[in-house]
């Protein structure tokens, strides 16, 4: 079958069957499907939309594109989380040791940030040595040292994601609920899971701005991971705000290690909510614990032993990272940064906060990516001093930068303090961190 | 502006400004834009459709694309006929001929065929030595002196159209209005004509099947023309059996000699009809006629009086060809070729004829394209002896397949032979050839 055909069905606004859909994936994973062709179908499957039955043969047939993770001779459940993304959401280095000193093995699969939000392995890579290309042998071995094991995609997963979100990318295709859940799905699928805990995040640092999206998304994550066996929920978290204390690979990381060592302040105190939340439903999915309520307890117990944190240093030395971050978390910090307080010329009440703008000015100073190819500047970031519903003087602080040089901070000053909504009176509502669960 | 910037728009449902479309032209004539993302704006384009503003803008950004043709030293009127396309359409070279003879001329750059239908280009490389490949000196030259010139568009005129054809083409973007609309008129528009008439095809045989999408069509290239200041006229042409007698290249031009040297039988008589109310049109809308009636019998005058065939005869001497055919059209047949015949089985009334199949299997056995890249058999075709509405007996010949060898035949009979429906009763409307005038 020409893929002109294929195209034209999907373009007419007809279901295209299995065996098109693996047709079409076959043809990207083997490069007889040109790329504009492939571009052209992905935007009429924008545009179009695709039925549920068309979103699983979808994930199945990009799953199927490359190899699974066997992990049948690790006996003992396993389960992962994902994020869609969200400016300072640093979880999965919590979250990973914790839920692995409870017993549940964790292969975490990660990516690398774009645009306003950061990547698991840019964090990680913040570790001097931390080495996140794990093959999949070396991959499997650090998982069962450890318990939980950290690394990038290799290109043997769902090859054909890695084409198609390439070309997402550059087309204009990329904010579509199926070519999402295929994406993500087809990745996770491959880790031969249990459960899987979605974050799906909504608000102003989200790919989803709005909460309907969101529950969108949510809902048709978990319908595909459950169709494929895996039990699979979603917690839906709000990002109008970033995360925590610290946004910037090396910051976040430390904010990690103070959290793991239990030396925590109230800025960080979300970061912790959330990870407790996330992992105490991974052990409830696996089976492991009975309610949310016993496992956020047996959570919270691993971390106030030690266990977890002593899992985060032996999972650092698996992977050839420095594991004296954990004793003196401050040696992840950059001694010569200039500091930079973006201050409030108004008083009153922090109603909004644009989290999108605080993840792209500190990309464009190098704490991110705004192309695929730029480098990273593990060491610059930004402070949240303030957070929605404070209450500010003028004058006051409402965040600090972290950067190299005057340049940058001239560069970012006005949209970082453009990003902050301060209102005469007292937000009513509260800002409820966790929003839903699907 | 970023190219993703641009499709996202689209996709959305937004209209795209002139800049942005002129971005995009420019994008796709200098290759900064990536083939995959100019395909995923034309899917857009095509599922979004246009607004009749940015229908314009992108004519005229193709039409910018490329050079314009200056032939103000030329002291006279210039119009031109374009059809959509369908089988056995011949008429531009009785037309260009035809219309030269009544004084005005007839700068005609024409394309090839693909598919089931033919092009002229094609049809003219089947008289010997004729060159459709002319510089713009080449051809401006022969057009002030024969009159007309028949030549193939230079890589100056309208390159970007080139390039966004051959990739709607492959992406199955290609049956939208306002992208046929920009393709057509950027070429047409940059030959500096007084005024056009389009023959828009409607039926089995073209690629608008029913007569309501070919309305639109011509309605749409009859109003970018007029805004683009070239008195522009369409008419929507039958294309529901092949036109005329034959269809095949060297087929074809024996058939236009023969009725430019008044040798017409039954089965011709559609091409001449059809070639007089194009032609016709074409005077009265340059001013050269008053009526459509007056100027049909000056057509008429041309034809009979042997100047049309006079012009023909010049120009094939001008363009390199062999004029002898203008006296002995039987040299550009191929005695060598098989005859077979495709007899009915049933008697009755012929009440419909697949003139797409027909076309397709020509095009088969060589005598068309079904990939750009294939090589064309001038010499190989098909009789119609048998046209809609004909009574048939049982065993008689409803056509005749010219071709190299019974392998050939054994591919396309079955096809040919079940192009024709054949009913019990006489069809109640009549057959009209010329449906609409827009």
């Amino acid at each position: 079958m020409r893929p002109q055909e294929i195209i034209a069905k999907k373009r007419d606004g007809e279901i295209l069957s299995r065996h098109e859909i693996n047709t079409f994936i076959k043809g990207v994973t083997d490069g007889t499907w040109a790329e504009y062709q492939t571009s052209a179908l992905l935007m009429a499957m924008f545009m179009g939309g695709l039925a549920v039955d068309e979103q699983n043969a979808l994930t199945e047939a990009m799953l199927n594109s490359g190899e699974r993770l066997d992990f049948s001779e690790i006996d003992a459940p396993l389960a992962d989380k994902h994020s869609t993304g969200g400016v300072g959401d640093k979880t999965s280095l919590i979250i990973a040791p914790t839920v692995a000193a409870c017993g549940v093995f964790v292969p975490m699969i990660s990516g690398r940030g774009l645009g306003h939000t950061g990547g698991t392995l840019d964090k990680l890579e913040a570790i001097r040595g931390y080495n996140v290309n794990l093959s999949t042998e070396e991959f499997k071995e650090a998982l069962k040292t450890c318990g939980f094991a950290m690394s990038g995609q290799t290109a043997k997963v769902a090859p054909a994601d890695k084409k198609l979100y390439a070309l997402r990318d550059a087309t204009a295709t990329v904010e579509s609920i199926p070519l999402i859940v295929a994406s993500i799905m087809s990745k996770k699928l491959a880790e031969g899971l249990d459960a899987l805990v979605l974050d799906v995040k909504t608000g102003s640092g989200a790919f989803m701005h709005n909460l309907d999206d969101a529950k969108s998304l949510a809902r048709a994550l978990c319908k595909t991971g459950n169709a494929f066996g895996v039990k699979t929920e979603a917690v839906i978290s709000d990002m109008n705000q970033p995360l925590g204390k610290f946004v910037g690979n090396a910051l976040e990381v430390f904010e990690c290690v103070k959290i793991l060592r239990g030396e925590i302040d109230e800025q960080m105190h979300q970061t912790l909510e959330l990870s407790i939340e996330l992992a105490a439903r991974m052990l409830v999915l696996c089976g492991v614990e009975k309610t949310v309520q016993s496992s956020k307890f047996k959570v919270q117990s691993v971390l106030d032993s030690g266990a977890a944190l002593e899992k985060f240093r032996q999972n650092i030395e698996c992977q050839n990272g420095d594991p004296l971050i954990c004793d003196n978390p401050e040696s992840l910090l950059d001694k010569n940064l200039i500091e930079v307080k973006i201050k409030t010329e108004k008083m009153g009440f922090i109603t909004e906060i644009d989290a999108g703008a605080i993840g792209e000015s500190i990309s464009r100073i190098g704490g991110g990516r705004i192309k695929v190819e730029d480098k990273i500047d593990f060491a610059v970031g930004y402070e949240c001093v303030k957070k929605l519903g404070d209450e500010v003087k003028s004058g006051e602080t409402l965040g600090v930068i972290f950067c190299q040089n005057r340049a940058q901070t001239h560069l970012i000053y006005e949209k970082l303090a453009n990003a902050y909504k301060i209102g005469d009176e007292e937000p009513s509502g509260k800002f409820e961190l966790i929003k839903e669960i699907i």
